[in-house]
């Protein structure tokens, strides 16, 4: 299995640039690549694909990479045939996953990564790497044909991962204990990705990028902590 | 149209007991009923239908109602048929619609509350009087065979809404953001109801309760707030 995925809680920490904290692991990412597709899909407070596009190729051109938005094709099957690499960007789950289905991308992506593509995601992009979209945080504004996703990872991702905060008087339920439901009804793990972490997926290795810790829930345990030195690989033998 | 329904942000306010900060409300909603069946589905935290219908149980009991869980039925869609009330408790809104759909009762309570049937929902038990469920906070841990809801009344409901924390550094989208992106997609209006409000509807007539005001977001405006001495019932001609 020769993956190779970045995968992002957010595309942007506090205070910073968009893409600005991750870059350089971006640049070694798609190093010796010269054109990525941008997948606009998600489209974040409903902003166009050109504009979404616009916004990261003005980024990955000062990486050193030309960028094409994958509506810019007649195809966008065949262009993902033949791509470089791929980066989807964050914004509405459920708008993703639905416009891959509407145009039966699913499949040509899953071999694409098998086949050893580089596929970075931010957020949205990186909760769709997952088994399902099932421990997203986003609003179910349309509907999608099934909640599977790309599946180039055995396990489910929560992005933006917020610990319980100690203070809040709000009654909603924690992160922790949406995920927790999830148990309830769903197997596989589920890593928790602070804003400023990122997992790198090469074939059967996992490592935890950036400096803080994630948080891992599997069904039936305790959930915990593992910092960028421990071994994330056990999760893709789950 | 003789539709009765009392459409509750959340069961519980910070700092309180279970149902207490609208007991009295709910005390006037069900006067003159005898039993009212509780519908457990959304299993909060994922506790049993069994667990979830002693806790609201014991709150009747006291306001001088008896209760019957639902899954304490052999034939729940013919104990709905002749239920003298009904309330649907708070939990995860796609396992509870799920359920909902499995059981084939969606049209029967469609058909009782616009008999008359008086309907009192917490959380996601408000959250499918809407259109869709397409506003929920929740997590979608199950995939359910439709967004559709119980359509009870022609807008969605954002219960628990939150308003943007000015000091957060965290970068997930907030609840007026992604209200926002629904409108990109969807064209009912949404009401944010803060948790210790809730919606009387009454026929034509709908009314704020609680001592807050609720956030109304229509596609193509800014949103906008209303206070409890406000007219809402537009919201049932829009």
């Amino acid at each position: 299995m020769s993956r190779n995925l970045l995968i992002v809680s957010t595309s942007t920490v506090y205070g910073q640039e968009y893409l600005s904290y991750c870059e350089e692991a971006i640049k070694a990412f798609f190093a010796g690549k010269k054109e990525i597709i941008f997948i606009p899909y998600a489209r974040p407070g409903g902003i166009t694909h050109e504009e979404y596009t616009a916004r990261a190729k003005d980024k990955f051109n000062q990486l050193g990479f030309e960028v094409k938005g994958l509506h810019e094709f007649t195809n966008p099957k065949e262009a993902l045939k033949t791509a470089e690499g791929v980066f989807t960007g964050g914004g509405n789950t459920f708008v993703l996953l639905n416009q891959l289905y509407e145009n039966d991308l699913v499949e040509v992506i899953r071999e694409r990564v098998a086949d050893g593509m580089p596929y970075m995601g931010t957020s949205a992009g990186s909760n769709i790497t997952g088994l399902t979209i099932s421990t997203t945080n986003d609003m179910p504004i349309v509907y999608p044909p099934s909640f599977d996703a790309l599946q180039l990872v055995p396990f489910n991702l929560n992005p933006h991962y917020l610990d319980p905060q100690p203070d809040s008087k709000h009654m909603g339920e924690t992160r922790e204990t949406r995920i927790g439901e999830f148990h309830h009804f769903n197997t596989q793990p589920v890593v928790g990705l602070r804003e400023g972490s990122w997992l790198h997926v090469q074939g059967d290795q996992v490592s935890l990028e950036g400096p803080l810790s994630a948080r891992i829930f599997e069904k039936g345990k305790v959930p915990y902590e593992l910092s960028p030195e421990d071994d994330f690989s056990f999760l893709l033998q789950l």
